[in-house]
């Protein structure tokens, strides 16, 4: 059996050479770490996407409202995003998520070019966003944590909730929140992904 | 080509039954993934110290005080950690955040002797331990958030201050976070050694 496959081998081998002489080389078939490459520049845009509109909702929560205040009988008092310290952190924290998304989208498309850069760009990028989850995941913890007690108020300090008074504030603060814990599991999503590449490249 | 291979193959394969045979089974020598899993259970070892102590020093945090309340002069008043969800949150993320690193260090000891499961634990561990980090930096940010604003106050939304009355308890709270942070930085180096202990095994 063997020795009547052996002219077809030679046959197959020789028709492949011309072929290589003859033609221009192809680019590589799409392989499975080429997918984990693309799908990991759609979870990065899905990341972009999430954390700017985390920001914009939040920069854009603002609200004034006509109130009794002592000296004022009808004072306009605002609600801003930047009276709590969480709020400004989380806004920081989607910038500089943002900032870093578009930085890692750009690298990523340049491994679906350049293919021979991507172990180092796997590392580089599991490495980053595991720090950037840290950040993300603490600014949604801790704007969670204020928006709920602006929410429901805590009797046991006697801290009054204010969302009964400042709605659209809250409503933009809870959207804000939401998309940002949105962007904390893609985060999750792209460390698994680099993770499972990096075990793809493992010899078994 | 088949039929030459063979004989050769049945040779080498009898001569290493024979050493087998001949030779006690030798501990396979110190390499650095060796020494990335030992460093991986001291981690392991500190985060379950770490996760604990920011447990014990929550759960003992309460304080009573005497102050004046309507109807009673001098009633008794305390400040629990449950009486804000936040705090609660910080408890529960350390009690899942101590038990899953129990778990993790008899893994990892498993691995150590018996280095055939390294890859597939490496897997698992870096990806529980991206789930993990991301509960611990959301509930360390949600519970520094409700302390920042025991500690300062917010003016805009009249939140008084209550550590100035309840220092001990705001004492256990700030020392309970920084433990939490501790261990979710601690996370972050776990997840850091699983994908440099990968990227080790990827054949340059």
């Amino acid at each position: 059996m063997a020795s009547d496959q052996k002219p077809a081998d030679l046959e197959t081998e020789t028709t492949e050479t011309t072929k290589a002489v003859e033609e221009p080389p192809r680019p590589p078939k799409s392989t499975s770490l080429d997918k984990c490459v693309t799908v990991d520049v759609v979870l990065r845009v899905v990341l972009f996407a999430a954390t700017l509109t985390s920001l914009l909702v939040l920069v854009t929560s603002n609200q004034s409202k006509h109130r009794p205040v002592i000296g004022s009988p009808l004072a306009v008092v605002e609600a801003k995003f930047n009276h709590s310290p969480a709020f400004i952190y989380l806004a920081a924290a989607a910038s500089v998520t943002c900032l870093y998304s578009i930085i890692t989208i750009l690298a990523s498309i340049s491994v679906l070019l350049k293919p021979a850069f991507n172990t180092s760009f796997l590392i580089f990028f599991a490495i980053w966003d595991v720090v950037i989850l840290g950040v993300m995941a603490s600014a949604t913890g801790a704007a969670g944590a204020v928006a709920y007690i602006g929410l429901k108020g805590n009797r046991h300090t006697s801290w009054a909730k204010v969302c009964n008074v400042y709605d659209k504030f809250c409503q933009h603060l809870a959207g804000s929140i939401a998309v940002a814990l949105f962007a904390s599991i893609v985060l999750v999503f792209l460390i698994v992904l680099s993770v499972l590449s990096l075990h793809k490249k493992i010899p078994k």
